[in-house]
């Protein structure tokens, strides 16, 4: 049998079959996709392969599926913290948005993001911004897998005018990426406070046409939904559900509010949940009751949410605090153990995209989205679980290669599509301009 | 002016006077001890150096405390995850203890740790365990600051016999670190759930006599809680407040279950209180009320816990997790900011211990235990605040070097003073005995 690559490691987690965790066997790849898993020794004998990788202490997982950030924002990492949320968005984040937002702001951002999501582990990912017409074009120098959200929103910016226009330039960037094999441009409504039921309409009618799913911010916090109750006579969710959204395409993230009834109907209607640990703890948004979700069956996926509030694009460190998180919420030790995390970090965000077909898990015929992670470090020995070592206590260091549809993004930690010295030059570029404008801005911190 | 080191750093934040951040400044090492921190500019006019170190890219900060942890508990990393408390304890962590534990296994679980905690940036830490002549000596060998504890518990162990032997062993080891510089031997009785009465009396006495802290788990769970009314008819706090045990030389460790007449007795005795997050997320065992704590005035600092309960002996990630946690329980964003836990995770581990004349803080005449941290990686640019990069963004991979009384412990990743290759073969060895224990044994998992 020929393989354009063959990887030996020293251990495989698939994620499909569920809990499986195969030892020293080897994974072939051809025209992109996984063509067998099979014992070493084995594959050795039978698979004649142009390119092998040996991992001898390392383990093979499916590349991680960050199901909702908004790159750009590596440009605000730390740019404000510790502050009360909405002295936070109104004082500095939506200002230096507007202030800042860009055409090339977006490109050097989501270079950045892009750069340390490869470096983290991450094949896959779903964002949100303006200009999505630029990320989706550095997603695809990348070499990333990516779902492009059509950002629509209830005010202008430097990429639309109104919402009209924001959903007739991200239908343009759709048509332009409908036969992508790695880009896949969804609808993306900021969040039900601030896209009205007319444009809601449009979103719900258009995702069902085109079979696409809807990306969208819903119930991140309590005064979300209290604000919601007054404007509407409706919570968040309810009103949602009136207008027809409530569906297998949703893709709600946050969902820190969720009363009983709610978690039910969220999986009657089968809607897809992105859980974002960090940035709900660091905002103080609350607790997404993620234990009761899955235990209704709901998909639940992962995400980091931007840099600005969270700081990092680390799946590896979100997987940790989910299932952490998970326990303390719960106050179950039991509660979303080490592999449902990394299931959640893969197969699930997968899942919430309409992805499954092609990547988040290690089955024979999907696309090869891998990671390899080394287990040989001080900080994740003795191995006694690969699984528990990768949730618990391996670090996005420890991430050596990276690869999509077949095709290396990252060997031995060298980045291979992405120009790191021009990315770094870029970003400190852009806090110079930053911080000239903010001392020239004394309402700035 | 002559010094025996000048370290030239982008950043310097020597926690003391609060909240300052050093830009282009260097540090001068003399005889150990803090020299001087001065611009750059005029140290490099000034200060005649015998070695001259650059960081360029970096914040060089206060070596953290480690606060609470179990440094041969490495050899149990991910041994048993996700299980219900008793289980882990009463079927995994106990039984394993009692068929391994041995001088041979602390030296190589300490050993393991140590490397671990200075790859991590810690340059001190708090240790309860048997046989902790063997951790102390392993703390000597590698340079660390230590506060080893006279471990003191209800039950026979392979390292002593009953209370009376477990004080006189480590009475003597106090005696033999009585004047090192670096090791102080404190008392560590293991919670108030597992030692009776009159041993407590004894450590009252002999802790007053020798001026030494008292190490204990206190209120880690609502269990103990419980059991200890049941028992003494006292929550344990009120218990040890009646032996007299609520006095500024305890160091109570987790405090997840406090009331707030509770909490002002804790802060009214000026208790020390060491927080380990990723322990009680883990765990699930409660929330403490860090930002509550810290604003009755107490001195709160952080701790890893044991390796079998977090895992890992991330700092770093410990401060991280802290600071997001607090605003999580708080509801409020502003709560425990990025300077407060690093503040926590240096000169409140510090005074916790009674160190804080020595280290804990970069004032000129302590000693130089000193962390530095590479900022120039994508995860932490651009850099608006190294403090936040430090707490929200920086990886353990990001330290590069590590002084402990002037003497370089790690310098850019090499450690210096202890064996890596040894310490991966001896723990991978020790995974393979309890692996064939446990093949043998069916009772295990």
């Amino acid at each position: 049998m020929d393989a354009d690559t063959l990887i030996h490691a020293r251990w495989i987690i698939p994620v499909e079959p569920a809990g499986k965790r195969l030892e020293h066997h080897a994974l072939a790849i051809t025209d992109g996709r996984i063509l067998a898993l099979l014992p070493s020794e084995e594959a050795r004998q039978q698979i004649e392969a142009t390119e092998v990788v040996e991992l001898p202490g390392h383990a093979l997982i499916p590349g991680l599926v960050n199901a909702h950030t908004h790159t750009p924002m590596t440009l605000f990492r730390g740019l404000a913290d510790d502050l009360p949320l909405m002295e936070w968005l109104q004082r500095h984040i939506w200002p230096a948005e507007q202030q800042w937002v860009s055409r090339d702001f977006v490109a050097a951002g989501s270079r950045l993001a892009m750069a340390e999501m490869i470096r983290g582990g991450t094949t896959c990912f779903n964002d949100m911004y303006f200009f999505p017409d630029v990320t989706a074009q550095v997603a695809h120098q990348a070499g990333l897998r990516a779902a492009i959200g059509m950002i629509l929103i209830d005010f202008p910016s430097a990429w639309a005018s109104d919402s009209d226009d924001y959903l007739q330039r991200g239908l343009a960037l759709h048509d332009q990426y409908r036969n992508d094999p790695l880009v896949k441009v969804i609808f993306a409504p900021h969040a039900p406070y601030s896209v009205g039921d007319e444009p809601l309409k449009k979103v719900r009618t258009l995702a069902a046409e085109l079979e696409l799913p809807v990306h969208m911010h819903v119930h991140e916090t309590r005064d979300e939904v209290e604000q919601g109750v007054a404007s509407h006579g409706l919570r968040p969710l309810a009103r949602l559900d009136r207008l027809g959204l409530l569906a297998p395409d949703l893709v709600a993230v946050h969902m820190t509010q969720l009363e009983e009834a709610e978690i039910a109907k969220v999986a009657e209607a089968s809607v897809q949940v992105v859980h974002c640990p960090q940035s709900n703890l660091k905002l103080a948004s609350g607790f997404c009751p993620v234990a009761k979700l899955l235990e209704a069956g709901v998909n639940v996926a992962l995400g980091t949410d931007g840099a600005a509030s969270n700081n990092d694009l680390d799946m590896l460190a979100e997987m940790q605090s989910a299932a952490l998180l998970a326990k303390g919420v719960s106050g179950d030790p039991a509660a979303l153990p080490a592999f449902q995390a990394l299931e959640m970090a893969t197969l699930n965000g997968a899942r919430a995209l309409g992805l499954e077909d092609q990547t988040g898990s290690l089955l024979p015929g999907k696309q090869a989205d891998l990671c390899a992670i080394d287990l040989g470090a001080l900080e994740t020995q003795p191995v006694y679980d690969p699984v528990s070592q990768i949730v618990y206590a391996a670090g996005r260091e420890q991430v050596t290669h990276l690869w999509v549809k077949g095709i290396p993004l990252m060997r031995e930690r060298q980045l291979l599509t992405l120009d790191q010295p021009r990315i770094l030059a870029d970003a400190d570029q852009w806090r110079q301009r930053l911080e000239a404008g903010r001392q020239a801005d004394p309402g700035g911190r």
